[in-house]
């Protein structure tokens, strides 16, 4: 529907969701403290700017943003696009922010509480409002990487925003796409999505009141999840009050089916924001993608750009839904 | 050039190519043949049809194409496309084939012959003509999985192909850019990115009479490679009989410099063919793509669709045209 995109869903190969469940694993030597660790309380690095945090009433800190010490970006130099024989070249110009999620070493946010969990969404909304701001940024992206095979390398629960001076190209084939659909229809195709799986059911996972998440109808691997805001919003940053506690909500009891009911599988979660200059469109709609890193991709998706699913979304969608949290 | 996708090299995280090698462990206790392997020869399933063959002189056979016991596609049904609510869907019609690159259990492409490679690629090409000759078939992707980390569930070298009876999306939008730069220049982007760059040398990992291969200049992922006939050809189906054999010599040149020179890392090899109603562009070019999975995707570019690569491409080039064979 926005990307245009076709998957194959592989029915002879197709596995039941129970088959990615794994034993749920708690791990008891993990400690909730751990003197090396870079992100817990008392190892703050006191040469390294704090960009943003929240304390509790006794004045100890709940969430930190903190620059990454091996950022992919630097936030200094010209964004003119160089010519490079015949390709183009610009600085690696761009914002790279760590958001330590909690205090407790060995937490996940599926284990947070809802209040610490809003805590942690309020300020992605401050930095995206304050970055905004910047014109040299054209795309904001947020993102946690849970667990090894989801690319993290750090355990102390913590995500991340990197702040671009462009827009990737996969974010302008979106645009465009749902920007025709626009001009056809005078709907945005994220809200037709909504009202379509709100009115099947088929492949809800849950519905509250200001959200909704399901499995996509071409979900690109097992479980892959969308949660979207009823309310047209292009912008993750003009989420109101009452949403954020909502989504807080929402964001714990998705992630806690997918920890107990799949025993705590690798996954990847993205706020997937509009262009920093089109925070107002009609046809742009945040949403949060969730990706569980339980297949890989191998030569026909990196061929094609297209992925072979090997399960059934409407069947991911129904465990899901029927775990109780 | 090709894709208009843009690359960050974190170049503060940078590695030096030597630290992506590992040790090279040649594992004795793999035998040339496995009783159980379906792929082995006496363990062909009589009741299964086999599509192509080549044999020795001996007639024995030297590379086999058979289904793919596990189809993510299904040769039957309709190709009309259906409305399911706002979305759309097609029967899942395909061809779905498995190629038996040698009778060798233990072996992997880059410690085969020459010659045995060229009658893989030759039995490829007899597959590309044979199957574009069917109307129902829109493109065809052929792959190999190399390692557990690259997809592969079967140890006996094999490689796949896919035909399907649409164009994936990301095909489509390469072959609109290249389409463009046509247009405006009358010039094929893949003639001119193998022009630049066996100019500039910089990332140029060998050069044969008929191929090139470099590192790519926006390379998605450490030593992300490329292999292009210097003959402007749109369908992998045109390449002669010279050409292949120089091929044949290429792919092991360059599969044998990733093995010895790197430690046998996983990769997936896929020839990148244009749509099958596209055989006579003038603006398409077939080629092969490499990419070792020696780093993972993390939330930013499942985020974003952009990637984050941590080697430099000139760096990764002059270290693998370094390695002697």
């Amino acid at each position: 529907m926005v990307t245009k995109e076709w998957v194959i869903i592989a029915t002879d190969r197709a596995k039941r969701p129970e088959d990615f469940k794994k034993e749920l694993k708690i791990k008891d030597d993990i400690p909730p403290y751990n003197p090396k660790c870079p992100f817990c309380p008392g190892n703050e690095d006191p040469n390294e700017p704090e960009i943003a945090r929240v304390n509790d009433e006794n004045g100890r800190w709940l969430v930190r943003v903190i620059p990454n010490k091996y950022p992919a970006l630097k936030p200094e130099g010209s964004l003119a696009r160089l010519k490079n024989g015949i390709y183009r070249k610009i600085n690696g110009f761009g914002i790279h922010e760590v958001i330590i999620d909690t205090p407790t070493h060995n937490l996940t946010t599926a284990l947070l509480e809802k209040d610490q969990i809003k805590e942690i969404f309020k300020l992605y909304r401050s930095r995206f409002r304050e970055l905004q701001k910047d014109p040299r940024i054209a795309h904001i992206v947020v993102f946690k990487n849970h667990g090894e095979s989801a690319g993290t390398s750090q355990l102390h629960p913590h995500s991340q925003l990197a702040a671009i001076s462009i827009v990737p190209t996969q974010i302008r084939h979106r645009v465009e796409e749902t920007m025709r659909h626009y001009d056809a229809t005078g709907e945005c195709a994220y809200c037709n999505m909504i009202n379509d799986e709100i009115k099947t059911q088929e492949r809800i996972i849950m519905e509250s009141p200001h959200f909704v998440a399901f499995v996509l109808y071409a979900a690109q691997s097992p479980f892959h999840l969308w949660i979207l805001p009823k309310r047209h919003m292009a912008s993750f940053s003009a989420i109101k009050e009452e949403e954020i506690a909502d989504l807080s909500f929402v964001m714990k009891t998705i992630l806690s089916k997918i920890y107990y009911g799949l025993g705590n599988p690798d996954y990847n979660y993205v706020i997937r924001a509009c262009p920093t200059d089109s925070c107002n469109s009609k046809y742009l709609h945040w949403h949060i993608s969730i990706v569980l890193r339980v297949t890989k991709a191998a030569g026909f998706e990196l061929g094609s750009g297209m992925f072979i699913n090997t399960s059934f979304p409407e069947e991911d969608a129904k465990f899901l839904r029927n775990i109780s949290i």
